[in-house]
């Protein structure tokens, strides 16, 4: 017997269909003798369609009452379960964020998990019973419903399993796992039978869209081993767990487990930048304040005491933000002009067998230089290596790398 | 200054346009210095989509599940008219039922309301804010959502001022008042300023479906003056009021106040009916113990010993319930035939004027014999009297009653 999370998303819950079927996956583990607690999104297109509700109803709509109604969706998925569940003779129940309670900040619409009170769930687990609880919401000290942004549901799934101290959390998507890379440009992409955490949130944070990024880092903390699967086709996913579990799950990883890349960064270059101590700080700080991320920095390296060029990349949707910051310091700093290019992409190689490994970046620049791709930034951590290039080699860039790090499948897999 | 309630139908609530009108009405309100709660219904259509996904979830549904389902459409309202006064720059919040709380009974779907705790109103009030409440809903003693049932929010709204001691509660709906009679009928039906709660509970149960009967049954115990109008146009409605209020408010009344009529009553004859002590107690005990309520009753007087006819009426919903239990019982009884006719309508006039005006249905008779038209069942109460005819002369019969009573508006009207 286990003690399991099982986590459906929107397109797992998009009508009455599709709940019968999930109902089954939950009635086999329920009839498994596991004890299941069940965490569902709101069906398909409906957060879409509440926020937007939202945005016709006010230009700027007041966070604690928005959370009052994009909440209003997994409330109805998770009765709808119950409802299936009871249907199929399951002693099922559905528990509201704010019944339980999960226990969240007040910051309405972005808040963070403060607890969850597993007492409820205890007896319902003692009692034979199934839960079902809506994810993406909770209720803040005040009383008042609080959802924790968009794509919230994972975090709820790993909290609650942690929480719950479960054996482990499932979330079940509408693919089937996580690939070595995007198979619409690679076809020979292999499905990864096991990612560690770390690489998970590389390969989340460049692209990857499986999961959010901060149900990984929580399950990296927590050490709660998530399965990602798909609730659409019968088949084994991508455990994610921790390094020392990795090569027992996984024996044919390579040194690098997959390729990422990500369209949303902009690359903003500043000349004319004068020599004097201060200036690069001066820059980052008022950005840092703004709350804007940067990522990748190259600096050329001037002859003393003349201006360089610095460039760094940030979120294509900060660059509007981003120019009226430097607009706002550009005389103070002094610095030339500002040049801002959306046409680019990152393209990383993640893996921790990197960690042992020198070489793996001298590998990528030369794939990429054998191909003529110009590379515009680098940066490097321990287990990835990034490169920032034009957007129209996408995936040139990501197929070489696929088989230059010898990722592709074997013709008869 | 007045404390109001105002309660808003989910015509009045159907998109954002709409709603937007409505937060118009309420700022109107709360400019003219009032203390304002808000109640409000689902989008017009939406519990009907809500409660058909419960029944594709499964036949039989939790009623504590479902209601978990069906209390989110007036969870949305509620979020999007607080967004939508906070951008008007109102003052506005929302409160779930089990946010104030409204504290239920537990029977899920039709719950009844225990009780109200106002503390949190009365301290919005005190800064000076708009509470902006959902309909329908309340939170019962263990902790679930629990609904009132269908049309429940008007029940909500007197609940709420009463608990709130409002000086009134205002119903916007899709039309403007209550009627002399249905004007699609008779086009020369005169809106009344005025009625009381037993013509209104009358007016109700027999066909003027404006408010919900169980809403007037409370504000008629809570002395609750309750204003019927229209959200779609700004013009007066009708009030329902005590016996005692109601000369001052509308000088015109007639002795009768209106003709209504429903058409889902079936009639129900037993032929051979025994002259037996019991007979009459054992079919109307059994029909009592399936719940099904009869209304008219009428018995043929036999010659002693000899066997009678008996006709009454059901809701045509409960006919087939009504023939089963009085198969069940045929033999034991001993009856000979059931006939049953679901082409009949009750026709009935109301007005709290005929309590001391005998007459009234007499003049009735006259009116309907004079066009031919046959009556097959009579009951009378003391505000009302009622026929039951063949379904072809119901308009016939509304038309000739309500010019018979004075009812019809002048031309110039």
């Amino acid at each position: 017997m286990a003690r399991i999370v099982m986590k459906f998303g929107g397109t797992s819950m998009a009508g009455i269909e599709r709940i019968r079927h999930v109902a089954g996956l939950v009635r086999r583990e329920a009839e498994a003798g596991n004890q299941v607690a069940v965490v569902v999104s709101a069906m398909a297109g409906e957060t879409d369609r509440l926020v937007q509700l939202c945005r016709e109803a006010a230009s700027l709509y007041d966070p604690r009452e928005y959370d009052v109604v994009v909440a209003s969706g997994e409330q109805v998925t998770s009765g709808l379960l119950a409802i299936t569940l009871q249907g199929m003779g399951l002693n099922a129940r559905s528990y509201m964020g704010w019944q339980l309670p999960i226990r969240t900040s007040p910051a309405h619409s972005a808040a963070l998990i403060d607890g969850i009170d597993v007492d409820v769930l205890e007896r319902v687990f003692d009692g034979g019973g199934i839960a079902v609880i809506p994810g993406f919401q909770g209720v803040a000290a005040d009383g008042s419903v609080a959802t924790l942004g968009r794509g919230g549901s994972d975090t709820s799934a790993v909290a609650l399993a942690a929480a719950m101290r479960a054996d482990r959390c499932d979330i079940y998507t509408d693919v089937d796992g996580v690939y070595t890379t995007d198979p619409r440009i690679v076809p020979r992409a292999r499905k990864l039978a096991a990612v560690t955490y770390e690489e998970m949130l590389e390969l989340a944070s460049v692209g990857a869209k499986v999961l959010q990024t901060r149900s990984v880092g929580l399950a990296m903390r927590e050490k709660m081993p998530v399965t990602v699967l798909s609730s659409f086709e019968d088949k084994p996913g991508t455990m994610i767990v921790d390094d020392d579990r990795i090569e027992e799950l996984d024996m044919e990883r390579q040194l690098i487990t997959g390729i990422a890349y990500d369209k949303n960064e902009a690359r903003v270059t500043l000349t004319g930048l004068p020599d004097q101590p201060g200036a690069v700080a001066a820059i980052f700080g008022a950005l840092a304040e703004a709350n804007i991320n940067v990522d990748m920095i190259v600096q050329s390296v001037p002859r003393a005491g003349e201006p360089s060029v610095l460039t760094f990349t940030v979120p294509t949707a900060s660059l509007p933000q981003t120019t009226e910051v430097l607009g706002r310091i550009k005389s103070e700093v002094g610095f030339g002009e500002v040049l801002t290019d959306t046409n680019v992409v990152k393209v990383s190689a993640v893996g921790v067998g990197m960690r042992s490994n020198a070489g793996i970046a001298a590998q990528m620049f030369r794939a990429l230089a054998d191909r003529g791709i110009n590379i515009l930034a680098i940066t490097t951590s321990e287990i990835k290596v990034s490169v920032l290039i034009a957007e129209e080699y996408t995936e040139l860039a990501v197929r070489v790398l696929h088989t230059a790090y010898g990722l592709d499948a074997d013709d008869d897999a």
